[in-house]
């Protein structure tokens, strides 16, 4: 497993040129495609759906697209998202009633499966499907709201969840998503996390590849 | 009032190049972007929200961006919209529970409103709004499924509108989307429709413009 | 019948005086007291339940309570409002799956009962249940929404339904609540009104007698 | 087209002892199974779902299954009723956010297709569907609620619904489900029907061919 | 306290001679009817509902009813199912907002009372409840979805029940439901359960004497 | 922190006299409003809502009011709360899809936090938000449903909250709500809780000061 992926949340990138843009930040130096996808229920926004990863395929992007699916219910759009490109779907608990089956039913369609953390969530949720997960995602602000900053006490959840992954021998990415920045990937990073989601602090900077070299810096630090 | 507007759909141009594509049509003689908001709710698709028709403002379009809003419920939604730059935002009368209330939310926040009726609406929507509404949207498929064509009836549903609009001496376009293409459009237009969403019909050609222009032969004949 | 029945809504009353300022009301001249009920689900406020309509009956109100449910789904409020000491229920027919059957079981409950129309829904939930009805209540705003003023296209709408009434033959009171004042109740009972609800209008004022009299000689000229 | 059809409805039939319940009602003369489904949310009851259909068919019945829809949403179980054998579905306009969409799905499912009406929903939901209906259900009781009799503005409705019919020049079935009895079956076949659901009326009597005689006699009369 | 309680679940009956069917697995050595309550919501299936519950009772089956409900909300169906006769009634903790409550309700209905887990809910729905239970039931495959095998996952989860069981000294039932069959049920049986459903496993095979002999033999084992 | 908060919830005070019975709780030495606020969708009851509130500030009550909100979702009604005078408000973290950003957006308005727990609602919902919280309101009974008394079970569970708190560092209040009286109220503080609501033990008592009085005497011993 490579020890850290820098993972683009599209949702900061530019939507009249997507193709380019995202090619942009691949080739400055991320690793995956992160795909936010709100509809408007589970969080007040509604951002992007299949047809976007279908282009993005469609244009040539060949990168792990990571979709982080913000929705309630999950099940019926997966298929779609699979289809449409997915490599790997990630959802909320609370937003499937039969957890166990979603994860299957992604695994079926052929991606990567995870669950997701808001801030608030408790870790219980992870009790029973270890076996079942290729991520755990936890959110360092809560989804679908603007202009919030990385929550501390994500450090504290991250290094709980990390012991868990670590005890059950599985391999397991996690990733955060929320706040974080340069100045604090290495912390995020000590904390446990080996998969970082950011957004305006990559795609809101002129020079993608300075920001993600300044990363990757960061992290060798750890 | 321009007595023919095309609209043609987002939904089937290339979201990697959405800017540029939507420049192109509009240059091949496209009158309005039409842009299909689905929210995997009320319709089983999710497709693109208020941050993608901000990106085309910011990219440079400025030709009317058409919203068609397929969400329930829709409020919570529409300053958000007029905030990116629609020019007119229509909603399904099934998925507000205060249609007046709604209509007027739009027109407070600066932009066009309209009612949507799906093939089997009845009509009776309409009775107590006509001084409130700038578009009637007739769907002529139903929305959210793949692959269907142009449902016969509409150009029935499409006179008896016509009609309600005459005899009311507003000034209302009235829109049709859904299997809009050069062979029908002449009908649909002597049906009385004078707003034509197209999809498939214009993106799905390499000359946007050769189509564009056929349709506006055809209209000419009406 | 009353030809004209003066209805205040409490919603505009002192809550922590209720029980005196329900009398004073009633003592000034009117007719009915008019009970918002609000569950922030059908419309954005909560208001009031039935233990305030209990307590409206514990402190000595003996007028009719006219209850106007608000709510979605209506059903089981019901009972507990008949116990509470509820005289009329009206509730919206978008907000009940089976509104035959709801009419039903108001008057099993021992109250009259009637349909609240929104200014925008059309009046065909009218068509097969005139035989049930006390009560037709057309709201001239927007329910739960603040700061709205009488709308004008509510007189036709009021005039439709007075000849449906006349034409039925039942005795059905015609109610209209919304932004009725002195200025305007002579040209709401021209169109067909016969029960006023008013709010700030009256309980606004420092002296109730005063308003109500001059809606009475208002009502008086037309 | 047969003039009349009897369709016991099964949820008066033992259920413990169904195939022979059912199949003893069809050779007392019964055209038509009727399949009456609630859902416990758009109903309050739970009856049966398409694992009984199935049933049926494995035992041997051949006559046409009638499937009454009383759930909310609709689309997801069609499928399964039509692979479970079922000849005709019918559902609620309520029940479903494209009416037409449904329509047609049952069709593409080798289904006939119909609209159910409650008590109180208006007719205007055929204004647009004719075409594509093969039975118009009207309800004379509130379904899934207990002990109610024929309400008696079903009969104009019944007139009102085969005046459209007539007019449309379809060859549509007219349904009626709700205290249909020997009593009354002539009255209401007189009014326009020409399939009458049954069930405690049939099921409830020791000699099924007595009463399904006595129905047809006086069928005989109109 | 019966050792092991082998509980056919009637879904695999034939529901055309269902009494016939549920009589002869009783008077093969089964201990309890289990009987599955689906209602398309809280999972994608409808089954059977009071009507069939009763119609068992009326046949003369006098075993205990174990009626599993897989509905949400589960409140208003308790007293219906305890009305035709269940002897057990149980819910999933995430169908219910208030969960005490409903074990009340279901204890003064005069059943005993019991929570299920799916494979991923995790455990601690347990904390506060374990003086109101009779039964807890492990879903050892996602209720609702066709063609799954045995999770391996829920011995692990057996094992964390069972000790939560003796420790605290409550006489409650350990059911186990999904992919039981005489290969596996001694494995479980060590796991800590001693209450087993089996659809297809029993009322699959010809002779279901010989299965449940079979089922009880492995269980001598343990 | 005053070491024991007596909250009498206005629920049981006189609706008809609220600001009065409210002035007359206070002086007889409650030390805070409790403010019970029901929906109908959370819980099986509608109550009262901001406008309430309000009325108590206008009045001149300048106590703490403290809103419990059983209503769900909870987000949209907070900001109107805190607007009509709120000092605290509590929520159930079932209600809200996003528990952080709900306590954040609480704080953000003005008031002191806190998250309300169901009998059986497991702890785990404290283990990511102590640091936002001024309360923890455990239930004694099922909120909304009448006539229950004190769930003994919930000692264990304060003695759990108080052992978390104590851990913690955080000065959190501890609150109880359901069943306290005269009699129980030490055995309840011996638990762990620093906060009481009590309803009709106070309210319903002639003389308020004599019960509180004895409600501190009871304290005392602790």
């Amino acid at each position: 497993m490579q020890p850290y992926l820098i993972a683009p949340s599209i949702l900061s990138a530019d939507f009249a040129r997507l193709g380019d843009d995202v090619q942009a930040v691949l080739e400055a130096g991320a690793d995956v495609v992160h795909f936010d996808v709100m509809d408007n229920h589970y969080v007040p926004n509604l951002t992007i759906g299949p047809m976007v990863c279908t282009a993005l395929r469609n244009y040539g992007i060949t990168a792990d697209i990571d979709v982080h699916l913000m929705v309630k219910p999950v099940d019926r759009i997966i298929p779609d998202f699979a289809k449409a490109g997915a490599s790997i779907i990630t959802f909320h608990p609370e937003a499937s009633e039969h957890i166990d089956r979603t994860l299957q039913l992604i695994k079926e369609s052929g991606c990567k499966a995870g669950l997701v953390f808001n801030p608030a969530t408790p870790l219980h949720y992870l009790d029973h499907v270890m076996d079942k997960l290729d991520v755990i995602l936890l959110m360092s602000v809560n989804p679908g709201f603007g202009g919030q900053s990385f929550i501390p006490s994500t450090l504290d959840k991250l290094r709980q969840v990390r012991e868990r992954i670590d005890a059950s021998g599985y391999d397991i990415r996690l990733q955060v998503d929320g706040g974080v920045k340069v100045d604090n990937i290495a912390e995020i990073a000590a904390a446990g996390a080996d998969m970082f989601v950011a957004g305006s602090a990559i795609f809101g900077k002129p020079d993608y590849k300075a920001v993600i070299d300044q990363m990757r810096d960061e992290l060798a630090k750890v």
